[in-house]
């Protein structure tokens, strides 16, 4: 098991070649739940359901996150009105809470405004950007998120603001390639994102730049080839689309470690149980297992006293490795067309 | 919304009409969550997290349920050894803690043993359903429910013992036909059960059999049409099989209902935004949505706003009854070969 | 290699317990050939490409089989109009030119009517099958066969107009249960066959008689689990569907065989190769190959020298048996939706 | 109709801005109709069993080939030891007598050797060449097809020896990009070939290339996308494939058409309708149909006669690019993972 209380700030875990684990989905999880809306996507169930929160963060922590993201997605005041502030500071006390019980680091986060799409008129999005940082700062959170931004000149304004608070900054661009980074490419924007001051940049952003600083992967938990380059949105299932496995997530969780990626964890659709395979999978690099893996047998062991003798012959690596689960539905096909 | 506050017990309500909502998936639900063992399925997170149970129980009371069941699949003696009766206790103050923050009624429920399958000592399989009931009673459930038991014999022994309570007996048997009965019809297994004592059925058991009192069904939460009767235990994928869409469960609903289920809930898989699904299927028969409907626009209507035009698109009925999901696999088959 | 000569006819080859391999589909075949008009279905090609009808009979004799049905679907009056006569002439002298070639028998062949479907005049009808066995009487084939009727009462009156001949007749409906035979059961029909004089009737229309005289088959050379009972037209992709492999055919005719079924041939989308398959499936217990078998290693003998040592090691049964051919069509489903 | 005889030869025909449509696959369509030996792979039917080797040429005349190749398939010396010379013969005898019925042209073929693999013996192997090529001038072949090489020198000896024949010389690579080629990408392979004096190159080699001369392309018939720049050999159900539709086809040919294929025919798998496919697909910029389309109504049309409406609704164009067709395997994957 993991040696207790660890008093490193981001940057020393990452300089000394350690493992952050992120944490999961709090939108989609908590829509499942019942506490989200979809097509709306705000976090007002920091108020409304602290409990619901707490306890998923919760289930992070346990899992093995060594991040407590705040949940604060999309809570600028353009998109919450006057609940954002009080969004903002719970948000920041329920991460705080959670990771004080573990390890973890909380990182405040901020996301796309609503208005780049309409204007860009970048002291108004910066002044939206610096009311949350205010909250985090007052907080005290551990490191700064800037994640889910489709336009690349959007994202270097939000790190242009959040390393004025001196924390380090990580920055994730919203899924991949040309279109989506609106006429940047994923590298170029990395080089914009790291000189306006991230320490950390999401890897689908480096491959082009040649750059190798703190690189960190933040994956769909859902199976999605079909998307390609394009968002998930596209897919005619989403918002509610097929989610990958535990297997799918310990694959992915070694293609992203053995190139050198050093903090890896989840975005939309990530539960508990793919944090928590991340974590089994890099067990054997970082000598423990998270707490959840108490009830968790590795590769299902705890099928092994099933009474039936086929279900016993399951706990088994090479059983789900080879295993390609069936999709039940005949009558459909097994990619989509995305959509437009 | 709801007329607040339904004093009526089980059979007051199905007399009357009403539709019963049951719940859903507890241990598959909380071991995804990390909190219960594949392989071994006992439910000691009423002891060990309690919180985390207490959440999921409000999840289904907000998604509509009008049932809390305790948690105490394969809570009994044989299985939990010392732990069996705090764990029986506690999973009775957990339901009823959060049955009373709504309309919901509680039931004490059993499962079969894992003596039968090794001798049929009718004494000490029915003196383990004696403990169990013995502690419902002190905490005065509503009603009882036998579920998930293969072998009839055994089912009935449970009814038997339950209906000594005074309360009434719903009594479901496992998954289909023939084979996993072993030697008795679903319909001689429920005129057995309605003779033993139970007034609810489900109505797998009923269909052969004539009968009409009050019929329930609880459906896997899995999208599973090749483990056709035999059980989902031999689809490769078990224990983490692939997860009904909640438009699948609208249909599902709809088709219990019609030829005129009541009791209407969920089995393994089953999580709050199936019985959810279940609650909005029925609200134009019923008057009323369940409170986390407050967060769920019918049919996607949340993405009504969106700013990419196709998306603004999905949100009607026609769109997800006719979209079929992709798997995102083509190197699977969409149907297995269940094992054995 | 088989005993050269064989001067049994039909009955007494089924009566000492010998196979009787039947041939494949000419209509289809010769459609994807460039002689026959999908949606007409006529058999013209007798008349205006005589070296293409005569081709795919030898094709038909080099694979093994034992009977030449003159290719004379739907070539009654109603349908011909003035070719009628040249049409039945002309095929009963191409099938005996080749039947002579080898073993083979020559089966004059009638299909159901275009008329029986607008009005029920017995008399109309029945003449329409006089005429066209007065030219198999002249022309002296060995046996008949009433093939494709949609009617059980139509094809009755065909046996009766047919057994008038003094030769066997042999009988198959027109795939399968309920709703193809417009109300009449296959068994009920398969006994009105027999009472009606035919001396060999397709097993589908006999697994409900109970009867056991000599049983035939014909099958469809499309993979087809989505028909079901309704007949293949109604898939979307008919009149060109997809092909069954040799091995599927391989395992059709080890199927029909182990229970009885003694004259074994094809319908629609039947090929050169799917006869040689019954014909090679059966090898074993009928001592001989076909010629055709000189250019077909079993089980993909002829691999056995590839340089690629992979395709080396595909020429054995167990390969074939075990290989799931993929569709390579990832954006459809497996299963379609027949259609009305 | 098309206008009477055509007296051009290729490089007039290509010249002038026709369309050139090849012919289709010998070699596994005879293997169908048990005349070829899969894995070995030779064209000894041309002596055994001319008739059908004949039939086979005038099915593609009639679909609208231009070309008759010699059905000379690896009939060097080194695969067919003293039959070659009779093979190579009889072979030019066929395609002429076929050929003449019509306005194709012969086309004498040669492919890759069996001694290229094991040493690099120039000298022996362009003998092997000089042989053929002496036959075909024989014979006064139009023109000369290289055609499947997996090594780009072999190639390239092949067109040296051919272009001393003074006729046009086409070539063609085997399948694609790299590991195929051995080293040499196609547009080295293609610049090599022209400079070797091919005049027409397929259009997969000079994609690279950026060289605009005559461009053509011999698809599989096969529906392939898993095989990806491997060959398909490595497909596992190699070599019983799955079949392209006529639809595909159609396609095929126009997306080869748009930007300037003007040779147009098909390789493995390639049958009459396929090769009809090109022809009607390519009918309103040519000006005429092939003769097979008398019985082929565009698109379906034969149809619209049948007695179920929804049948009768399927003959349209937009029916048959918008049908999806279904595999009728639901345990079968949608992809193949090739071998090696």
């Amino acid at each position: 098991r993991r040696p207790r209380f660890n008093p490193w700030g981001l940057l020393e875990r990452l300089d000394s070649g350690e493992v952050v684990v992120g944490d999961g989905s709090y939108l989609l999880t908590l829509e499942k739940r019942g506490y989200v809306k979809a097509g709306l996507w705000a976090p007002e169930a920091v108020v409304e359901h602290p409990n619901a929160v707490c306890q998923l963060h919760m289930e992070f922590l346990r899992a093995g996150s060594d991040v407590m993201q705040t949940f604060t997605f999309s809570a600028s005041e353009d998109n919450m009105e006057s609940q954002w502030e009080a969004v903002n500071t719970a948000a920041c006390d329920l991460a705080r809470e959670v990771a004080d019980k573990g390890d973890a680091l909380v990182a405040g986060g901020i996301c796309q405004t609503s208005l780049y799409a309409h204007h860009k008129d970048e002291v108004r999005i910066k002044k939206l950007f610096q009311l949350q940082l205010e909250t985090f700062a007052r907080k005290n959170v551990d490191f700064l998120i800037a994640e889910y931004f489709e336009h690349a000149v959007e994202a270097v304004w939000a790190v242009e603001v959040l390393k004025e608070s001196g924390k380090p900054v990580a920055a994730t661009v919203c899924i991949g390639p040309e279109g989506d980074m609106h006429g940047v490419t994923p590298g170029e924007c990395a080089v914009k994102l790291m000189k306006a001051g991230a320490s950390v940049v999401d890897v689908n952003s480096l491959q082009a730049a040649g750059l190798k600083e703190h690189l960190m992967v933040q994956s769909l938990g859902f199976h999605m080839p079909d998307c390609g380059n394009r968002g998930f949105l596209d897919i005619p299932e989403y918002p509610f689309p097929r989610v990958a496995t535990r297997w799918d997530i310990q694959k992915y969780t070694r293609e992203a470690y053995s190139p050198g990626v050093r903090y890896i964890g989840g975005c939309c659709g990530f539960e508990l149980y793919h944090i928590r395979a991340i974590a089994e999978e890099l067990a054997p690099e970082r000598g423990f297992l998270p707490p959840a893996s108490e009830k968790h047998g590795s590769w299902g062991s705890g099928l092994n006293m099933h009474t039936k003798p086929w279900i016993r012959a399951r706990p088994r690596r090479e059983y789900w490795e080879n295993m390609w689960p069936a999709s039940g539905r005949p009558l459909c096909p097994s990619l989509s067309k995305p959509d437009a």
